[in-house]
């Protein structure tokens, strides 16, 4: 295929390596470089895509259709944003949801600048389960509306545990308890709270001495366990270190409505991964057709997933405008 | 709410009364009037809602925002559409898939030339249904892709019975096979054809010396049931009357896509309906939100909901960018 879709990864964790597996499922994609902040000469051992320093991707700015920002929400976005999206088109999942709307100014303003556009906060949630909660809340403003998330690993929670005096390593399950999504997607008339919804499972390592302590302080952890039925597993740490190598995780939004006439409407988007990184890697990906033909288009700025028409986002080759109507 | 969406209906059967509920549940939306065919004084008696017949419609060009086309696909929407299309924006639910393309080519020189827009075949399926499968589609484009319907009467099913000789009345359910669509969530290595993943069952109201050839000719009759697991069950015409009035229906749209790392994702957007017509009134009416947004600002012809972007079907007053992301 000619004019391939031309994609610079912006670090090379567990979120870059998604991506990367997922251009080369990509029919019209291609990988052409990864940035990294890391030794570039270090990196390239461990995969075919040329390696270059974060400091010279300027020097890639004719040469790329997007760069996918693959670091942290916490420290990274945030402060490879300015420089990214003023010489390149960029898409991030940024996840850090109050800090969004902020993000999403500052990028405005700089990618429009520069004739650029930028897609802020795709991925799952936020991203695919956005667009569900606004058809959902579209369709009926009344709904109720619930996001489960899980069985998955809650990386803000395990690292929570980690700061707990005598903890060695740990990790943290986020449970939905599906006896009560059961309820809602039934349509029975209940009101759960996230803390309702989920229940918490950790497992940590520790010394035997400090298991009671630890247990103590998890429990009555506030905002982060406190509300939730939480259960603590003490193992070994190579038990926390194979945990640590399965990425499953999934989630549901369910949306349950009520017609005037009173009857009941459940409307549910469910995901079941065996690779939390790699499927926020592929919806990431994929909307790298969008900005690239966006920006071709003249749109310059920022965008959210909900500012983006379906139909942008298939291949080329696909995106014939009744094949999967 | 100053200057709500004022909607006029065209055609008050069941998808023409799901329109009115799904208003009534819309706090930015009025229902001005209904269009009908039918004699505009004995209708009125049955609703609140000005009627008014269908001939006189143009009259009404400066006072509505959108008509919802609520007839059949068969007959009333190919035969509305042109004169509909060239005074108002309108909405249609058309289901017939392979004449989509024809009716938006024709829709599309209609409206452009009015200066108006039309979306053409929203509803569940096609609609939500067709957004799920470009977003899986988009997602992973190597994806086993699955339709499922059901538990819902087929209208065309239930027809084609009832032209059978001695076939007083009867209703037809496609019921999902669940042992097999389970297989498919849980990812496993089946391939199945629509018709291996639906049953359908058929109720039928007949003379008893005509029950063993009816039954006969519902299982061998090609297409409809032939390649399908079909149950033939004899009731009163009582009981299909009373089948009859219960519309509920649903489906899902499931997804399974495999990482270059073997990975399984599973996405599944599932719909369990109490109304099939009102739920696809709901979904008619909240797109009157986007066409009419859109039209405002300048955009004209016809357009696919894969066309429609997101933000643009929420109320206003929930049309912050940042409340569902």
């Amino acid at each position: 295929m000619e004019n391939k879709i031309r994609i610079g990864i912006c670090g090379y964790g567990n979120l870059g390596k998604g991506v990367e597996q997922a251009i080369k499922q990509a029919p019209d994609m291609e990988l052409k470089v990864i940035f990294t902040r890391r030794n570039p000469q270090e990196l390239a051992k461990t995969t075919v895509t040329p390696v270059v320093a974060i400091q010279e991707a300027e020097q890639w700015e004719k040469k790329l259709d997007v760069v996918i920002l693959c670091g942290g929400s916490k420290d990274d976005i945030p402060k490879q944003m300015p420089e990214f999206a003023s010489k390149f088109n960029t898409i991030n999942t940024f996840d850090t949801h109050a800090d969004i709307p902020m993000l999403y100014t500052k990028t405005e303003e700089i990618a429009k600048k520069a004739g650029k556009l930028s897609l802020i906060s795709t991925g799952w949630d936020p991203g695919l389960f956005s667009l569900i909660r606004v058809l959902a809340k579209s369709i009926f403003t009344e709904a109720k509306l619930y996001t489960v998330w899980g069985t998955g690993v809650s990386q803000g929670h395990s690292d929570a545990i980690r700061q707990i005096e005598g903890v060695k390593n740990a990790i943290q399950y986020t449970v939905p308890i599906e006896e009560r999504i059961e309820q809602i997607r039934n349509g029975e008339e209940v009101e759960y709270t996230a803390s309702q919804l989920h229940k918490r499972e950790c497992y940590v390592a520790a010394n035997k001495e400090d298991y009671a302590q630890i247990e103590k302080e998890i429990k009555e952890m506030p905002k982060y366990f406190a509300d939730y039925e939480t259960t603590v597993t003490f193992v070994t740490e190579e038990e926390i270190k194979e945990k640590q190598t399965k990425m499953f995780h999934g989630g549901s939004v369910i949306c349950v409505g009520k017609t005037p006439a009173g009857n009941k409407q459940v409307m549910e988007f469910k995901l079941t991964l065996d690779s939390n990184p790699e499927f926020t890697g592929s919806v990431a990906t994929m909307y790298a057709r969008a900005i690239t033909r966006l920006n071709k288009k003249g749109e310059t700025g920022a965008r959210l997933v909900t500012e983006i028409p379906f139909q942008d986002i298939l291949p080329e080759e696909e995106n014939e405008k009744f094949q999967y109507i």
